[in-house]
């Protein structure tokens, strides 16, 4: 296959290494600056530095960039995308564009399969890129009414890669989950450092200060956009675990101690209950 | 010297082991039931099943309980507790204890200096005790008015132990930086994984799921108690923390893009000047 990926950051050179580590497929590489295709090409990531033009023989379109960037070039280049192709997006948030990339598909004859490696670092760009990034990690398919013999092969492609698990979801169903799973942890994270104490914490803390607020490393453009896509679910989720903190603080606050530890056991059994 | 250890669950098992594993100390065992002092004397943690009498010509007693536990042992056992001995508690919580362990201490003549090893699992009790627990990690010290002496004694006892760093506090700011270090993340993750989606989670989470809930899996008797004897400085973080969270709901429920990147650049920020 001629896999063409756009956007060589994190995911998209992490596609490129997998694809080149654990496939025999070509890889063409697009990306609106220089330096990544550089040293991608240079460490053997691509095969060739390529540009929308490549796309005309493609039988992979791998969309590496953020949300509202993926939808644009694949407007931008639509009628250039053959019929043959099959078009898998990276990103962390679906119904605002999944309907989009589907319609277009429809449109100019492609396939589109929605597509979101649960993989993913506190770093950035091509140099934190790893051919294992997806090793073991689960892949959310979001088929979006393509035909079955595309998804089929979305979900053999990225077993290839790596990836431990392939779930199904409908943008709904992923965009709720999404943002319980790994947006909420951003918003605490975040909120969390910017307690006036955390800069003298050193010393004082140990592995939950670590955990808690290892991502508040944000890429704060990419998490801004995927939070603003998703705002219902996540301000619905923001609001759930408010409530769950005020109950706990209320506890505390009013001593009541039985209370409190009925609190924390039902959290201890959720997680027994899910084997953690 | 002759160290005698009260309660060998997970921070009284390790520091069992360790002191076998990196010093030539003979230990003692003392612990409410019997079978973890069974597993300590057949894995060579302890050199001998202990009682309160095996106080009286001890160098040393490390205080392995819950905090009240702690006071309550010392309270009645004090008397028995010869003048050389230096006895360290282990406590996750300061202003409750140390004042009451220090008085003790004058009355009784011996000598106590707060300590607590910032270092722990998600599980509990002597099986998840490890020689290597403290390996790295870092050791408050709370002198509470105890000679210098007996301070630099127990400076220099943790570091034999694989304590990587230590730090002095006071009990007031030790409280304070632990509610935010320790405490805070464990009200989160109890807090989050109570959302009703959570039961649903595998196949759509990551690293960022797994860090934030991990502690979720709480011992509700001991924090529950730790929680309610820091109980201001513990509701003053958390109304920190949900402030923080709101003024990022709040750009996301508003659309407020730039203002939203403001936020979470500022949080970026903290986490870089941190070197983290």
């Amino acid at each position: 296959m001629k896999i063409v990926i756009s956007g060589l950051g994190i995911i998209g050179g992490s596609f490129a290494k997998a694809v080149k580590k654990y496939t025999d497929n070509y890889v063409i590489g697009i990306n609106r600056s220089s330096p990544p295709l550089e040293d991608a090409l240079a460490c053997g990531a691509i095969d060739e530095i390529g540009s929308a033009e490549s796309l005309k023989d493609a039988d992979m379109l791998i969309l590496g960039t953020f949300p509202a960037a993926a939808v644009q070039f694949v407007k931008d280049n639509a009628y250039l995308i053959p019929e043959k192709c099959i078009v898998i997006d990276s990103c962390g948030i679906k119904s605002q564009i999944c309907p989009e990339l589907t319609k277009l598909s429809k449109q100019y004859g492609f396939k589109f399969v929605g597509c979101h490696p649960m993989a993913g670092k506190e770093k950035n760009g091509f140099d934190a890129s790893e051919a294992d990034l997806f090793c073991g990690a689960s892949c959310i398919i979001v088929p979006c009414g393509a035909e079955q013999k595309s998804v089929a092969a979305v979900e053999a492609f990225v077993k290839k890669l790596g990836f431990g698990k392939v779930v199904y979801a409908d943008p709904e169903m992923h965009d709720r989950m999404i943002a319980f799973t790994s947006q909420i942890p951003h918003v605490v994270a975040c909120a969390y450092v910017m307690s006036p104490v955390c800069p003298s914490h050193k010393g004082f803390s140990a592995g939950s200060y670590r955990d808690v607020s290892r991502v508040a490393h944000i890429n704060e453009k990419l998490w801004a956009e995927l939070f603003l896509e998703n705002k219902e679910p996540l301000c619905d989720e923001i609001d759930i675990l408010i409530k769950n903190i005020e109950r706990i603080r209320d506890a505390v606050k009013n001593s009541k101690q039985q209370e409190l530890e009925e609190i924390l056991a039902e959290s201890r059994k959720v997680k027994e209950l899910l084997g953690e």
